[in-house]
C-alpha cells in the first residue's frame, strides 16, 4: 500500500509498504478513508524524538472495516469506523476504571497516514457509526480519533464546570478543541491565548470570549487582569513546554487544577508554587475510546464540529507539503485523503 | 509571658516575651489551653529553614478567648475556641470557593506554644465549642487546629471514596490523620506504610487494614502484591521529601490522584510518568477552616479521635524536652500545657 514513512528530520515520503495485515485475532484491518497530520508529529518531523528511518507514521484516521479477526464480533466488513489513537480492551481493570489510556493491553494506530491501517483490540476499541457518514461530517469524525478527544481530557481533568472560567493555553488543534470542549461543558467565560488570526477566528467560532495574544508575563499579566486579579478556574495546557506550564500555573486560581495533555517536554513543574497554592495538575495522555460515544453524539447531532480545525486538505501523495505547512505554521491541522 | 522561642539549630527555650496584644480590630488574644509541636516545627528546629533568632514559635492551639477587636462580633471572653493554624477571613474570594488556605487576608499563629497567641481575622477563621469542653476531647480539639484538618485535605484531594484502596505515605500525626480520615470518608482498603510499631498500633486504631513496614523499592513491590499490580485508587503524600513522593507516584494506579500535604523539600515531580500513567497532584496547605465545623462535629459526638496521635503531654516548661523527643521520633506527637 501507500503509506506515509520518516526516514529523518524533515524527510517525510510517500512509499509502497506492505499491507498491514490480521496478527492476532483481536486485530482488523480498516480502509483509511480520511487521515491526518498531528501535532505530535512533529517532533520525530523535526528530529526532536528518536524514529527508526522508514517506519509509517500517523496515528489517526477513520475508514471502513476491510477485515476482522475472529475474536472481533461487533464489527464487519463495511462498518464505517471510527479508530481511537490508543487501542484498548475496554474490559481490563483500568478500562472498567474509566482510563483506557492505560489499558493492559494498549496499542497504537501507527499508519494513520496510509491506506490501510491495523486496529489491536478492534472490538474494545472501535466505535461505528450509523451508516456511512455525509462527507462533510467525516472532518469532525477525524477530529475525535484524538485532537477533539484530547481537548476534552484536558478540560475534564481542569475540572471545567457551568459558569467557570477557562483559559485554554496553546492554538493548535488540541487547544481549539479545548475550547470547544468549556464551552461544551459550560464554561461561561473562555480565555484562548493565541496570537495567529486563523487560529483566533476558530477559537471564537469555538466559543472563546476572549482572546489573549501576549505571551509569557504578559500573558499572565493580562489573564490576571481579564479574571480580576483572582486566576482562573480551569486551566487547560495544551502545548507541553516549559514555557506554556509555567504560563498555566501561574494564571490558575487557588485551589484549581491545570489540565494537561501536551506530551511535556523539558518541563520542570513548580512544586513549590503547586503547594503554597493550592494548584493541582491532572491530565495526560487522552483515553479517547471512554469519550468517544458522547462526542460521536455530539458530532452527528451537529452539536460540535470540531472538524474546522482542518484548515486544508491534501491528497494523500502531498502528504510532505501537509508536513511542511504544520512545522511553518501555515496549517492548523492538514486532513489527508488516500 | 512564658513561651517558646528558637534561637538556633536544637536551641530551643522557654522564654518571657511581651503579651501579644490588639493589633488590628479583627484580631483576638486567646489564652492558650493546649497547644503542640508538629512535625513540621523540625525544620527550623533542625537548622534547615532560616530562622529569626529569638521569635516565638507554635503553629497549633486551642484554648479561651481573652480579648476581641472591635471587628469581631461572634467571639466573646471565655469562648473555647479551636484556632485553625492558617487564619482567613472565611469570605474573600478564595475563601468563598473553599480554599482559606489561600486567603487574601492569609495570617498564622505564631505563638501556639506559649501562654497567650494572637489570631488575626478572628471572625472568619475561629471556631467555638459548645461551651467548655470536657478535658478528654481537649488533645482531639487540638489535632483540629493542624494535623487532622490537614491528613482530612490529604484524602480529599486524593479524591478517597468508599469502597476504594488508599495507600498512606508517612506515619507522622498527618500521615495517621490521613488513615482516619480514608476510613471516614468511606475508603474499604486502607494500607499504612510504616516501620515504627507505635506508630503501626495507632494506623490500625484509626482504620487501616494493611501496614506496610518496607520503603521506597521494596515497599512498592508489596504495595503492588497487596492491590493486585493495579495500584492504589486515592495515595495520601504525607511527607514532603523526593523518596516520599516517588513512592506515592509509583504506587498510584492509573487515572488516579496523589493528594500531597508535606511541605516539599528537595522535591521533582516525575511529570513524564505523571503524564504516561494519567496520574494527578492535589493539595497543598490545608485550608483548616473549610473543614472545621465537620471535623469539629465528628469530634464532639465521638465518631473521630484524632487526640490519640498525642503520645505525649508536657508541661510547657519541658518544651525542649518535647521537640528533643520528636526529633529523635521518641514521640509521635507532643501536646503542651501552659
Amino acid at each position: 500500500m501507500r503509506a506515509t514513512t520518516l526516514h529523518g528530520p524533515q524527510d517525510i515520503r510517500l512509499s509502497e509498504v506492505p499491507d498491514p495485515t490480521i496478527e492476532a485475532d483481536t486485530d482488523a484491518i480498516v480502509k483509511v478513508v480520511a487521515g491526518c497530520i498531528c501535532g505530535s508529529d512533529l517532533w520525530p518531523y523535526r528530529g526532536l524524538n528518536d524514529i527508526v528511518p522508514g517506519n509509517t507514521i500517523g496515528h489517526e484516521c477513520v475508514g471502513v472495516v476491510e477485515e476482522v479477526g475472529s475474536a472481533v464480533s461487533s464489527f464487519r466488513p463495511g462498518d464505517f469506523v471510527v479508530v481511537p489513537f490508543d487501542h484498548c480492551d475496554n474490559t481490563c481493570v483500568h478500562c472498567a476504571a474509566g482510563m483506557q489510556a492505560a489499558c493492559t493491553h494498549l496499542g497504537f494506530t501507527t499508519s494513520g497516514q496510509a491506506e490501510f491501517a491495523r486496529v489491536s483490540q478492534a472490538e474494545g476499541s472501535l466505535v461505528k457509526t450509523d451508516g456511512m457518514p455525509d462527507a462533510a461530517l467525516i472532518p469532525s469524525l477525524l477530529a475525535l480519533t484524538d485532537v477533539m478527544a484530547t481537548g476534552w481530557h484536558a478540560a475534564i481533568s481542569a475540572g471545567v464546570g457551568p459558569g467557570s472560567t477557562a483559559v485554554v493555553v496553546g492554538d493548535g488543534a488540541v487547544g481549539l478543541c479545548g475550547v470547544l470542549a468549556a464551552k461544551q461543558l459550560g464554561a461561561e467565560r473562555i480565555i484562548a491565548m493565541s496570537r495567529h488570526e486563523p487560529r483566533q477566528a476558530v477559537a471564537r467560532r469555538f466559543g472563546a470570549t476572549d482572546v489573549v495574544a501576549e505571551r509569557d508575563k504578559e500573558g499572565v499579566a493580562r489573564i490576571m487582569e481579564l479574571t480580576g486579579g483572582v486566576g482562573a478556574d480551569s486551566v487547560l495546557e495544551c502545548v507541553g513546554t516549559g514555557d506554556s506550564m509555567k504560563t498555566a500555573f501561574k494564571i490558575a486560581r487557588p485551589g484549581s487544577t491545570v489540565g494537561f495533555v501536551g506530551v511535556p517536554h523539558d518541563v520542570v513543574l513548580p512544586v513549590q508554587a503547586m503547594f503554597g497554592r493550592n494548584i493541582g495538575l491532572a491530565g495526560g495522555m487522552a483515553p479517547v475510546r471512554k469519550y468517544l460515544p458522547e462526542l460521536l453524539e455530539l458530532v452527528t447531532t451537529g452539536a460540535i464540529d470540531p472538524g474546522l480545525v482542518f484548515d486544508s486538505t491534501l491528497p494523500l501523495d502531498q502528504v510532505a507539503d501537509g508536513y511542511a505547512a504544520m512545522d511553518e505554521r501555515r496549517a492548523i491541522k492538514v486532513l489527508l485523503q488516500p
